[in-house]
């Protein structure tokens, strides 16, 4: 028997603005690749779809990752944490490619004597990442 | 050289409320432990005691994260994502247990079915992590 069918998402707490906090992990390696926000709408997609959508607050409105690169991110997992406030998501990452600068993931600046340092590459040019017609 | 003092925390954009989201992964095994919060001055204490050491919303106070457990959480590394809005720390967690119900996590609700199905023991008693006297 499974569950019915909105019982799962009533369980989140939602923020003030409706908002839950998104980790995403490799699925594979374990790597931190981002780090995002989902409404319930997007939480619903991201379980159907089982590709990540998320909740832009900049553009507010759905964004199903991955929607102009390519880069979207396959579902494996979908994890709460013990006050029902944050969400992680462990995806396998098409492209390799979670941050919209091209590189692997988003935290690629490391705190060394004070000071961040970018300790990862760009594997492709954003310019060629996102192409505007 | 090392960066001054100050710089590498005035690059850290902080919220309305002067706060961070924080991202708690271990060191060794990649396994997120947990989400929390930190200011400006619990990223500070962070970085020179090397020991986590949160933002506590509920109580409106600095958490040293183990400061009743004995659980504190040892910084190996200090990282900052692509939009200087989310922090990353990898850790050694103390005792194997970051969670507050005494399990390894905090993500230990999986969604299967359409229900949150809890796949982690309880690897202490809370009643026992937190010796009220």
């Amino acid at each position: 028997m499974t569950g019915n069918s909105e019982a799962w998402l009533d369980a989140v707490h939602w923020d003030a603005n409706g908002l839950v906090p998104v980790i995403a992990q490799a699925y594979d390696t374990g790597r931190v690749l981002m780090f995002a926000w989902m409404n319930r709408e997007a939480l619903q997609l991201t379980n159907e779809t089982r590709q990540a959508v998320y909740w832009s607050r900049s553009r507010n409105r759905l964004w199903h990752k991955g929607e102009e690169s390519g880069h979207i991110q396959k579902i494996h997992e979908i994890r709460l944490d013990c006050d029902e406030d944050v969400v992680l998501i462990k995806v396998e990452q098409v492209g390799g490619i979670a941050c919209h600068t091209g590189r692997h993931n988003c935290f690629f600046q490391k705190l060394e004597n004070n000071q961040w340092v970018t300790d990862q590459p760009i594997l492709k040019n954003p310019n060629e990442i996102y192409k505007h017609e």
